[in-house]
């Protein structure tokens, strides 16, 4: 298959680039290359095809659908926070560009679409595990609220224009090239100061993990193996790891021995953080899928993997 | 209460600003009049402020908020087939006008949100009657995507920005004004060719219709009443009317004798009409709300009351 991979030189997006190239497939990247870089694609230099464009330029888009057989849809602000101080952030670069694709999709007879959806759609939910059918759905940052519009968009497109889709809720992606996150932001800290990592919230906030090459896997052998209409999974690992956990992982792997964690306190990092998301992965599961990591797995591969891509040196 | 009512010139919004004036409140209606009309809040005189202006234009609702308590959010495309031809419409005047409102919520302090929203967030939902807590929700329409995207939005505001949100989610609501839907189309039909009726799908599509004046009073009720920071109801009546019956109660109330119904086949009316909704009103009715007319009351009074205002003749 033609595989169009948009955020395709991004964190996730590079992983599921290699893993697709590798099951035989067919890849072209649709990237705008703000967060996303050349050097996480540059192993397979001709192997794939790289469009440097934006999804909200939709002529673009069009364009780039020529002989596509299936979108896997990445492309996203990749920063939660920043939903906070500039709030048409996730608007744009989710819900427009999101509508953008499918657009494109529609003009250009493509069928298939898998989307990186979040368990933020789930809001603060009340039942965890969270199953995929928890309602109501009342995700409480911008970013969530982008996620589960563009999940709606593509679901009325299914509905209205027959597509097929594939929704992926992912837990929090951690792994090799990462550029975000709890982890990222830990390394970096210490980088600064060797002696005194900073920690937002109370260190009690608890979440699922899942490594990053765990999340391409699920995603291509879901969207092979799985054939409605509307494919919808939680893809997460089984368990969860609090910020403390991994505070004091990330320090285990960094080898320093005189680091006082601080802690800013109150209940989650900042206005929009969910304190708590554990996903019930039953479904991925049931469908033949299991990870390689749990949650602290994946967190203490990640922390070694980026302490050496990074460097704990100034 | 200084309310302000985005779409108040419109069917439903007009008939909200009727009861708000009744009960107290200082209205201010923020209209378009792209389908909203003047002649609808005429009989209110100086009593309330009209601002003509798009939601589209930020700096213009932004004004709008100046002394506001809460917004009632009623602006939309009414016409949820026009999406599948013009497939930005929801995109932009649902959804980026609600992003608009929000926004200028923000900036402006405004902190009390009422939006209508609608039974098509449910999809083809699995459940009927369908309780507010159903999942998945998979809209099958773009006014549906719409509805659910701006609903997260709402609930992001409120997690991210702390405003105080009431969702509404409408089945559908029919009564005197009205001007689009299947009671007005019938009407309409008649007027061209008494003697035949032609009905689209098979005519077993079968729907909760909620008389305006109960949906209008409804909400009043619940934001007078209830006080989370996420309130959030089914707003409809315990029953459901099929096209079928719409149409044999359209036809005796229009005194006709001789008037064949013609249906076009098949399940249901157009891409992305949901063939069978019904809501399950219990929180509505467990908050005190109770309506006056169930589905085929609200049906019959409707072709009565729009057959005065339409009239028969060409």
């Amino acid at each position: 298959m033609h595989c169009l991979v948009t955020g395709g030189a991004g964190f996730i997006g590079s992983h599921l680039v290699d893993l697709l190239l590798e099951s035989g497939h067919r890849v072209s990247v649709f990237d705008n290359f703000s967060s996303g870089r050349r050097d996480f694609l540059s192993h397979h230099g001709d192997n794939i095809k790289i469009i440097e464009g934006d999804l909200l330029d939709l002529d673009a888009v069009k364009a780039a659908m020529d002989g596509i057989d299936i979108v896997y849809h990445l492309a996203a602000n990749p920063d939660i926070r920043l939903g906070t101080t500039v709030t048409d952030t996730d608007l744009n670069q989710g819900t427009v560009a999101t509508y953008n694709v499918l657009e494109s999709m529609r003009i250009g007879g493509v069928k298939k679409i898998a989307f990186a959806s979040s368990s933020v759609v789930y809001g603060e939910a009340e039942v965890m595990p969270t199953p995929e059918d928890y309602g109501p759905l009342f995700p409480i940052s911008l970013y969530g609220a982008s996620k589960l519009g563009c999940e709606a968009l593509i679901t009325s497109w299914v509905g209205t224009f027959g597509l097929q889709a594939w929704l992926f809720r992912f837990a929090n992606i951690v792994g090799a090239r990462g550029t975000h996150g709890v982890i990222f932001d830990f390394i970096h800290k210490l980088r600064a100061d060797p002696n005194r990592l900073e920690v937002l919230g109370n260190g009690r906030q608890e979440k699922s993990y899942m490594e990053v090459m765990d999340c391409a896997s699920a995603m291509i052998h879901l969207t092979t193996n799985t054939d409605d209409a509307i494919n919808y999974f939680n893809l997460g690992s089984d368990d969860t790891c609090s910020v403390r956990r991994i505070a004091e992982i990330v320090i285990e792997e960094s080898g320093l021995s005189d680091v006082s964690i601080d802690y800013t306190g109150g209940d989650r990092g900042w206005a929009g953080d969910v304190p708590k998301a554990m996903l019930d992965p039953t479904r991925m599961r049931d469908a033949g899928f299991s990870t390689n990591y749990n949650s602290e797995g994946a967190v203490r591969y990640t922390a070694k993997t980026l302490m050496e891509e990074i460097g704990l040196d100034e």
